[in-house]
């Protein structure tokens, strides 16, 4: 999968409107571009992809079959969009099966804070839920898109591969493969892959995905390597060689152009079309204008930062939304909408009582955006210093554990 | 690969003029055109692809690089083109490593005798330069052109494999392979078709094989499928991971389009170009202006025909190259160019002098075509009886084992 998160912040608000109106949001697995200074409209962008926005009877009905308190990334609008979400929870009404499938694309060797959305609410999916959960690392079409050899490549999908572990992900029910491994390993997966290519014409991903003639053809051909996973069939280890088991994908919302060709596809091959659960994007530090990357340090919080580190960059970079002066920010306030420091407290700050506190105490100037950056200092600290104590058990061989193709602790 | 010898019949006088001069044969690989009657111009298409004729200094060189007589394939033109092959010859004379690759597309139960012809000289080729050989089944590459399900396609692939190994192949020496089973085991070979698929664009492919905007974006991507076993890479256990393995690969020449690809790809890549030795297309019994085909059961030999069945197709369809009646044909002699007869002839009877008397006497009309047919019969009799005999003893797991990803007998 391409990076959901690393490429271009935009505000958390899903109502926000562009600055202007007339010009369209672009947003595909590669790119993101908006005009506006608060980044991508998400509710144009729900009518443009054709979704549904995540309502608050959706999350009432979440809470209400699991009895559960929903993830605050479902009531603050991280999660912000769906595509049959109220099947997946007939499913689990009825007590059937269904399965969780993410993934990431391996481009950089340091994963950075957006990169750990979709899997920390993936987590909570499948806590919530108990279900089977696969997570593809695209090896393959960071090879294919970048400049880059395949043994660095690899490298730095096992090196991601250590840090998605590190989140606490249950050995029992989850496995994660690299597809350059998964695709000699599994006949079946390949299977699924041609099974899918046949039934997508050129004509159609360039539509979807903007192709052009001078594109590879392993990159006309990728887009049914992402869209495999979303089908039991390519998993006959872990579903017994059912090949009905529904799928429900978590991932931001750039990624959902694979995931309306896999729809579909489906019917046309005899298979279910997955589900989907889609994200906002990750602003960078520097706030909703400038782009957040891997290969700019500065631009967010990276799982291999210290936390003196983590304490600086905050302290530096993160963008305020606070007036110039302290008397001038007592009287005007703060603005919400566009500090960083509290749109990663959004993110990151679970406790939903203080979180209105902070937004209604900076917003009427009481609080200075030093206090909020100190707040999101601890959490940070507290959050990547136990994915990287974590980190430290995460040995070649349980990696390896992890990536073997095996029957999961479920029964089918 | 798709059916080399299946679709159209031609010459096998590498210099035959075509009637008509300003018309074009048209020839990739699925499809062969020729405006001319005696069927396709082999010296154009010797220019128009770029390869080098095998000439008597070639053939004479096989001779005194071997110490064996070369096959009657090459002395009569039934290979008549070839790419880079005096590189395979040097390296046989320095005692250096290459190996074989040929393959098949498994889109008919039956193989006919056309389909034999790259079979019988790979296999004389084997036993001439004692090498290993590869033999690609690309059952993918049918699903994705026919209307044809998966189930079927692998079985059909096996019964195709089945004939193979009938031909008399070494399992110590050979390795068999279906695309759809090879490729999930062997995570080299996928990597190795990435590899290409990431430096081929879709307009190299077009140029090559005329693909277009509604061509699925499997057919697109598949061209790299065929061109990975010309690269040592794609077969770990046999060389020992060496990516330097020279590969010779015999071939219709309506298969070349993949290995020029391949070979333009090469450098690129750093692998090494596969050479090529190129075969003429095998007639139909009906003539050099009908199209042999697996549906069309009277239009050649199959390896499931009876004794009678072989008797009855060449005395009632096999093309006669005679006069009208008998008193004509023995004052105006018959015509070797368009008998099938004796075409079929040059390509299966095995004792040079005894063509040559033929040829003879049929064209001063001393042999009425009844005689020749009545050789054929006879010759195509034994040597698809043999193949049946043998083909008892190919049980399912001879195939297996034939198939099996693992080391030959051969050190690298």
């Amino acid at each position: 999968m391409a990076e959901p998160q690393a490429e271009q912040m935009a505000s958390l608000d899903i109502n926000s409107e562009g600055t202007n109106a007339e010009d369209e949001d672009f947003v595909d697995p590669w790119n993101v571009q908006s005009s506006s200074a608060t980044g991508v409209d998400y509710q144009k962008l729900i009518v443009k992809f054709g979704c549904t926005a995540i309502d608050q009877e959706l999350i009432d009905r979440v809470k209400s079959v699991t009895g559960k308190d929903p993830h605050w990334f479902l009531t603050r609008g991280v999660f912000f969009s769906h595509r049959e979400m109220h099947k997946i929870l007939d499913l689990y009404e009825q007590k059937k099966a269904f399965y969780l499938y993410t993934g990431r694309g391996p481009s950089s060797e340091a994963m950075h804070v957006g990169h750990l959305i979709p899997f920390l609410f993936t987590k909570w999916l499948q806590d919530t839920f108990d279900v089977p959960l696969v997570i593809q690392m695209t090896d393959d079409e960071k090879y294919l898109w970048k400049d880059i050899t395949m043994e660095e490549v690899r490298r730095v999908a096992l090196e991601n591969v250590k840090d998605i572990i590190s989140l606490g992900f249950d050995m029992e029910k989850t496995f994660i493969f690299c597809d350059f491994d998964y695709v000699g390993q599994c006949p079946e997966f390949y299977r699924t892959i041609v099974t899918i290519q046949k039934h997508v014409t050129f004509n159609q991903v360039k539509g979807i995905f903007g192709f052009g003639n001078s594109d590879s053809i392993g990159k006309i051909a990728f887009p049914a390597v992402q869209a495999a996973p979303s089908f039991s069939s390519s998993f006959p280890l872990i579903f017994n060689g059912k090949k009905d088991v529904p799928c429900l994908i978590p991932c931001a919302i750039d990624q959902d152009p694979y995931f309306r060709m896999t729809r579909d596809v489906a019917p046309r091959i005899n298979l279910l079309k997955p589900a989907l659960m889609h994200s906002v994007f990750f602003p960078a530090l520097q706030g909703a204008n400038s782009k957040m990357s891997a290969s700019e340090p500065n631009s967010s919080i990276f799982l291999t930062d210290t936390p003196k580190q983590i304490k600086d960059k905050i302290n530096k970079y993160a963008f305020s939304g606070g007036q110039a002066t302290v008397e001038e920010h007592r009287e005007k306030g703060g603005n919400c909408e566009v500090d960083i420091s509290f749109q990663y407290l959004r993110f990151f700050l679970e406790d939903d009582e203080k979180l209105e506190k902070i937004r209604q105490d900076y917003t009427s100037g009481e609080l200075l955006t030093g206090y909020l950056k100190k707040d999101l200092i601890t959490i940070l600290q507290k959050l990547i210093g136990d994915i990287q104590e974590k980190r430290k058990t995460v040995t070649d061989d349980l990696a390896k554990a992890f990536m073997t193709p095996r029957k999961l602790n479920f029964d089918y």
